[in-house]
């Protein structure tokens, strides 16, 4: 399986593989960029979070959709789940070094977001 | 209506807005990191494309959904709409100053997820 930039594609610094349908990046730009994955990701950038803390600064995220996301990250090796053997027992997770590098990618985008949206809803209100 | 970076939340730098399910920048957020808005607005990033173009280099997108996603940036500021007075006419979009700053980002993340999809695939297969 190759992964990796094509050189012949609608543009030859995107990364065409993930404008492919049956390519694996699709599928991992899918789950980094889902209603959750994003805010889960950038969330463990400025440190680990337990479970519940991580839940509860994530507005409107469920329980089973913040352990799915979890389940799915650890298991791309972009974050790691640390038991402490206290009573009952401490879980809490965190960013691998592969997953800082897409959390910095996502940071940049969730600012510019928090930048920008007054000037969008501005620019639509004026339509 | 006030948008942009708290300083209060979970993390000081990350526009903590997005987090809060009610503000309109989650929202935003939604649409950007959609299926389909990621691809379309990345495509956009090298120049104009007509539609058929845009939607012939992205693998799986229909005409419906492709549609949807450039009304939504156009009503953004993000992309624009150009009909050339030829018979027929031709329909192109591109990106506004707003919408290259976001698509820059968002190439940021597809470089990282074409570069890196391999490694997640293989540490996928090793567990």
């Amino acid at each position: 399986m190759e992964v990796g930039f094509q050189a012949d594609g609608v543009s030859s610094t995107e990364g065409r593989d993930v404008f492919d349908s049956d390519c694996p990046a699709r599928t991992v730009l899918d789950k980094l960029t889902s209603r959750w994955g994003v805010l889960i990701l950038a969330s463990l950038r400025d440190g680990p979070l337990r479970f519940h803390a991580l839940r509860d600064g994530i507005g409107g995220i469920s329980e089973k959709m913040l352990s799915q996301n979890l389940r799915t990250f650890t298991s791309y090796g972009l974050t790691e789940r640390t038991v402490e053997p206290t009573t009952p027992p401490k879980v809490s997770y965190s960013l691998t070094p592969m997953g800082m590098e897409v959390a910095e990618r996502l940071h940049g985008l969730l600012e510019w977001v928090s930048v920008n949206t007054e000037e969008i809803v501005k620019f639509q209100s004026r339509r």
